[in-house]
This record gives structure tokens, C-alpha cells and sequence, in this order.
């Protein structure tokens, strides 16, 4: 990063303008949960409408699922998520506070109550939320929040091979919600309880993953650039051996420069045929491929590029914020790509309380509303400090419709976000 | 509905065809719970973004939020849900099985065992999906999963007030998950655990209640035929008093003919000041709206539009579903209109083993893909299986490439889903 983006700007200015609030704001919060407003729903649309275009309309690859958040338990034990999807938790026996054993930064000295030497032996904490499904609450009628989207893509494989009978390589495709009960959630979205995944299981033939490994990197590159993230901003950590998992033979992180430091923005694993043996195994069905025109059968293999939507977000958000200076005066501006700006054009008329201005500014703004959708009317307070509200939600032109439009040259003025420089155009042109 | 549409085959058509399979199907199946292929999302995804643009980016008075599944569980104290979301649950002493008290068919005998008089008295069972958010599973972590979208809309209006300060009235959108533990889920997407809502809390100032609501009245019948839906299978059930709830002074049910019977589609209901109010008094915070450049404050009155997706999206595959005759064979096809259709043009070559048709299909293939997205591309067994297929998925244009196409008019085969006449056609037009 090149900038000096603190990220309590970003999350001032997040509540402030309508793009991200705590959640449960009103009740006091619930940790680790959030809420989006008007300009972070679109902002969020748009970065999970790209990802769609780009890796499933735009692709003949490619099948989407939308598998339920509720899955039968059987999905989880097959995974290894009952057994192993666990934080060490240990509890102060002075304040009986909870905390993660291995994010702590003193391990002897409790870091609420500061008494030390109150941790007894850690004990692994399950992250998995649990629920009851049915009328029974027992054992057997408890289910799970899904802790990611990708198990929801392998359990469809078998639907969409019998269904499409695609081609190898192909890849299934998933985005929805996904809930993991963080003992300590931190950092505004990065680390929250309830969070957005766009995930793709791409099967492939085994011999081929190094190539097809080759290909997701670029894409993933490809991804970057879509969200105008800065190439310097971006690293790959190749994980070593001993920090993969155990069946994994190749995992990229993808980490970004983050206002919290040099964190991972998603990952790229080759997962080989773990997931899909597990499920051959428990569930007893083959979840072999075979290879059209010949008797060839095998579980493929998989590449997994996951992708989690708040990061991209937040990669997005303080790739955005900027602080300069107009005229003098302290200005944040929220640069953002054209295709991701929440609002694509404000318009207003110079004064609110000349019909004459405000009759043609109306009229633009239903031209370019129609076009767009994201247009915003703005009469409020003076023209000033209505730039100065745009440039805080990041929209790249402001409209505006003064006395020379009507009596004179029917020009509207254009003002430039980034440059804050004004052009005259045409309404016909700006239409265009 | 003037036609004879069974359920079980529109739920095989669907499984087997890649629209909606069911959920967890591979470990058996989670009951009360279904995963979208391929077909299904598509179809979805068109009716929640047709919903979007028609209520959220066409409209100038409406602010989307996106709240979290998980809530501070006093939204549900303050809203009702707690002491009173619940159903009447019976026990069978004999065979333990459990049923919804009055959805028996014969409230003495057990649907399961068949033995008489083996109920108990009704208890209330809540329908809240209950669990624990953080690292301590007591009382006071206690949290649900969300029953309803419409309450994260009004924890938020504050929010959307204090930001943007909309003119009354406004309102404010929501798309995502609920969730409800049904006894007995039942009709395939129709009563399911797991759905996905479209809810709008409309804010008024009370005196406009009437002329608001009729308002809204006329809305629903846009959206229904923006649907497509047949406007004779759409009935208006004014709710009495005594079925309303008790807040509301009216409320509109409108109801379809499912192949299941005549059932809700979605709610239109008056819920004037009690969600607002019943938050003030939780939470001790204002609800007012200060009426601009005046000091009339008030807490708004709401008109509640509630849209369920399933609920849609089974009124659009009830009304495709159409069994005809061609060529004296009988044929299934889904008449889908053109901007729900999963998929808008499927590209052929006449025969797979002609590289010339193959390479010029192709073009014709990555032409159309470019620009819909939504193209699909099979050389599949002969030209009249293709077309088989494509209409049991709704594919309004099958385009073929053949032997005239390469060596005389230039023109391809556009083969019409309803009417199956061909027409040819240059390959410009098509684009356009």
C-alpha cells in the first residue's frame, strides 16, 4: 500500500455514508456480524455481479449451484469439519474470559481481566455454529451452518456430471453465505461471523493440475485487475509444505497490502480428489468421471480458487479511500473503478429553488436514471458541499444543470471526481 | 389455472433437468431443504434481478440494505418472534412421532402408526432455528436464524434516516436467506426450512395509508406480470379481521393456483407503527421522522410488500410447464418468457463430425455468448433430441448450423421453442 489508509477512516466512513453498519446496531450489536447499507449493498452487487460475468456467464465451463446453508450433518463428518474445523480456545479462570490460545499476545497473562497465569490446558473450540433441525432437539436432529460454500459444490457434483455430462476440465460454481463461529472476530469485515464466499471447484484430470493450477493463477490475477486493486498491492505466497494441508499439493495465498497489514485476500489450492473420495467413501457412490468415448474412469481431481467477497470489499474500499487536498481544503475521496462506483452519476440542479433548473435537471436525471439505474438526485445544500458528499460514496460525475444550460449554451456541466474538473457536454452526449 | 399440471411432474422435470435437486440428496437428504443446479440458478437469479430493478434500481425512493442472518436475539424479544412465532406441536405417546397440531387430517389418529387417541395436549413449538454465537454456549448466547428479512430492514431505518434522509415516504429493500424449522416441510420449494425473501418496508405518514396501499396493490399486479404469470390464476384475498394480525388494518393475500392448490404467492399488509414502535420501546431509541423545514415528527407507518423467491419462481415453472404434441410424439416444454428463459439461445451444428459446420456454429456460438452470456452450446446426439432438450429447459431459440448455412444462403436455422417453426436467418440480424 501505498498510501497511509487507517482503518478507522475507512470504517467511519462506512457508517457515516451508508455503506457499512455494525450489526444489530440498534440492540447494542452482535459481535462479529455486520450490516449493509444502501451504497455497500451496491458496492457488494457489483463486485459479486463482476466475479459472476467474469468466471460463470462468461465461461462455457462453467455450473453454478446454490446449494442450502442447512446440509445433512453427514456432509460435515465426510469433510473432517466435526473433527478438525476447531480454534484452540482457553478460558481465564479469574474473569472466566474465552480467547484464542494462539492469537494471544502474552499466553500467561489474561489480556481482560490481566491476571496471569489463569489459562488452563487450551481446548479445541469447534467453529462450526450448531442448530436443531426438525421438532426433536437431540443428537440426531443436530445440523450445522455451513462454515464455507465449497462442500455445497461437491455434494452437487454427481447432479450436475449426470445432469450436463460436461467435459473435463469443468468447474461448478457457488456464492452465498457461509458462518464460522470466530472465538475472537476482528478487524471490521476481514474476520466476521457471517461472511460471503464465491467459491469454484474445478475438476480436472489429475495429470493436468500443474497446468490448469497455471491458468487459475492468472485468473486470479485477471480478478485483481477487474477490481483496480494496485499490482504492487498484491502478493503470492506460495504456502510451504508444512503449512498446506495434508492433501494438498500446491496452495497460493493471494495476500493484500490491508490497512491491518499484509493479510490473505483469498486462496488458490489444488485439493487433488480429497473431498470427492471422502464423499465416495461415506456416502458409498462412486464419484467417478467417465472419460466420453472410452472405458477411462477416476475421481478428478480439483483446483479450488475461493474467494471471499468482504475482502474483496475491503481491498476494494482502501484501495479507494483517498486524502487530498481542493482548494485548500481537506477532501476524502473514494476512487473508485467506474464499473464498481456505487453511484454512477449525481445530478442536480444549481439551486433548488429555481423551477426552471430544477424542470431540466429532472429530466437528465430520469434520462441517465433509466440508462443506469445508479443515478442519484442531489438538491440539498450548495454545490460544494454536495461534490463533497459524492466524492465521500465515490461517484465519478456529478451533473450539473445551471442558467447557462437553460438560456444559453443547453450544455449540463460534467464535474470530474478524481480531477474535480468541470467540462461542458451535451445531454444527448452524456446519454451516450 | 386452465391447465392440468401435476407436481411431481414439474419436481422431476426439475431434478432431472438441473433446476432444483434435493438438498444433501447424496447423504440422503436434509428434509425440508433443496440446492439449485445449473437451470435453477439461472432462473432464480433472473427473478430476484427483474424484482431488483423493478423495486430497488428503478425507483428513486427505495434504499437496499443487507443485514446478517445472525441477530442480537433482543430483535426477536422486541419484534414477537420469541413468545409467539410458534406452531402447535403434537406427540404420538406410541410411536414418538411428531406433527403439526392443525395440519392433521384427523386430529385423533397418528399419520404414522395409525393408532387413535395417542396425542397429548398441543404444545407450542417455536419455529426459530435457535444456536450459540461466541465461545460459550449459555442462555445469554443464545441467537436464531432469521425467520423473516423484514426485521433487519427495521433495525436499520435509523440508519438509512440518518444517512440519507429520505422525503416521505421511502423505502427500504431487502433480498436474502430465512429460515423456519417447519414440523413438516411439504410441496417441494413451496414450505421449505431454508428460502429466500424479497421484502420492502415502505415508510408513509399514516394519513396516506389508503391511497399508499392501493398503490402497492398495483405494484404486486406488475411484478405478476412481469412474471408472466396468467392473470386468471392470481387471486386477491382480502385478510378479515379476525385472520389479521392484530396490528394490521389490512392485508391482502394474493394467492395462485399452484398445482398444489390455490396458495399464497406473497403478502401486501398495513402493519402501521408496531414494528417501529415495538423498537422504540426495546431499544429506548426514537423512531421519529422529522418532517423537513417543519417540526412534525412522527414514527412512520409502514405498507409491507413481501415477496417469497420459491414461491415465484414455482409459479413461473407451474405456469411453463406446458405437455403438447409434435410430429405425433408427445413433448414437454417450458414455456418460460424470453427474460426468465435460464438460457436464451442454444447453437448447433447440424452434425458434430463436419468440421466446417462445427467451426462456424462455434462463431456463431461465441457471438451470442458475448452478448447474452446466457448460450448454451450442444452437439448432442441428432438435431431433434437437441431440440427435445432445450425446450424441457425452456430455450426459446435453438440456432443451427448446416450445409446451407457454409455453402449457399449464409443464413442459420432459428428454430422457434412454441410455435417449432424454423425460420432462416443472417447471422447479423441474430446478433442484433
Amino acid at each position: 500500500m501505498n498510501k497511509n489508509v487507517n482503518m478507522e477512516d475507512i470504517v467511519s466512513l462506512a457508517k457515516r455514508r451508508g455503506f457499512i453498519y455494525q450489526g444489530s446496531e440498534i440492540f447494542g450489536g452482535l459481535s462479529g456480524t455486520w450490516d449493509y447499507g444502501p451504497l455497500g449493498v451496491a458496492l457488494k452487487r457489483n463486485i459479486m455481479n463482476l466475479w459472476w460475468k467474469m468466471f460463470v456467464e462468461g465461461r462455457e465451463d462453467m455450473y453454478p449451484v446454490d446449494s442450502a446453508i442447512l446440509m445433512n450433518p453427514k456432509v460435515w463428518q465426510a469433510s473432517g469439519h466435526v473433527d478438525t474445523f476447531t480454534d484452540p480456545l482457553v478460558e481465564c479462570s479469574n474473569c472466566k474470559g474465552r480467547f484464542r490460545a494462539d492469537k494471544l499476545d502474552d499466553p500467561n497473562k489474561c489480556p481482560n481481566c490481566s491476571k496471569e497465569g489463569t489459562f488452563g490446558e487450551a481446548r479445541q473450540f469447534n467453529m462450526m455454529f450448531k442448530t436443531n433441525v426438525g421438532p426433536v432437539d437431540d443428537e440426531a436432529s443436530i445440523s450445522y451452518l455451513r462454515p464455507e460454500t465449497a462442500q455445497g459444490i461437491f455434494i452437487n457434483y454427481k447432479n450436475v456430471v449426470d445432469n450436463f455430462y460436461p467435459d473435463l476440465p469443468f468447474g461448478i460454481a457457488q456464492q452465498g453465505k457461509a458462518f464460522r463461529n470466530e472465538i475472537s472476530p476482528r478487524d471490521f469485515v476481514f474476520r466476521s461471523r457471517e461472511f460471503e464466499q464465491m467459491e469454484i471447484e474445478y475438476f480436472i484430470d489429475p495429470k493436468d493440475w500443474e497446468a490448469e493450477f497455471e491458468k487459475w493463477m492468472s485468473l486470479c490475477k485477471e480478478w485483481f485487475m477487474a477490481l483496480g486493486l494496485p499490482e504492487d498491492s498484491v502478493h503470492e505466497l506460495e504456502v510451504p509444505a508444512e503449512d498446506r494441508a495434508h492433501y494438498s499439493t500446491r496452495t497460493i495465498d493471494f495476500e493484500f497490502d490491508f490497512p491491518i497489514g499484509r493479510e490473505e485476500l483469498m486462496g488458490l489450492a489444488y485439493r487433488t480428489d480429497f473431498d470427492l473420495g471422502n464423499i465416495q467413501r461415506s456416502a458409498g457412490k462412486s464419484m467417478d468421471y467417465i472419460v466420453k468415448g472410452s472405458n477411462e474412469r477416476f475421481v478428478p481431481h480439483v483446483i479450488e480458487p475461493s474467494f471471499g467477497v468482504e475482502r474483496a470489499l475491503m481491498a476494494v474500499l482502501s484501495t479507494a479511500y483517498t486524502e487530498d487536498e481542493v482548494n485548500g481544503d481537506k477532501r476524502i475521496v473514494m476512487k473508485f473503478p467506474n464499473h464498481l462506483a456505487p453511484v454512477k452519476y449525481c445530478v442536480s440542479p444549481l439551486l433548488k429553488n429555481k423551477p426552471e433548473l430544477v424542470a431540466k435537471a429532472r429530466e437528465v436525471y430520469e434520462l441517465l436514471k433509466k440508462k443506469h439505474g445508479a443515478v442519484m438526485w442531489d438538491d440539498n445544500g450548495n454545490i460544494g458541499k454536495r461534490y463533497r458528499r459524492q466524492d465521500e460514496i465515490g461517484t465519478p460525475h456529478c451533473v450539473v444543470v445551471d442558467f447557462e444550460t437553460i438560456e444559453s449554451d443547453g450544455l449540463v456541466s460534467v464535474r470530474n471526481r478524481d480531477t474535480t474538473e468541470q467540462t461542458r457536454v451535451s445531454i444527448e452526449e452524456l446519454i451516450k
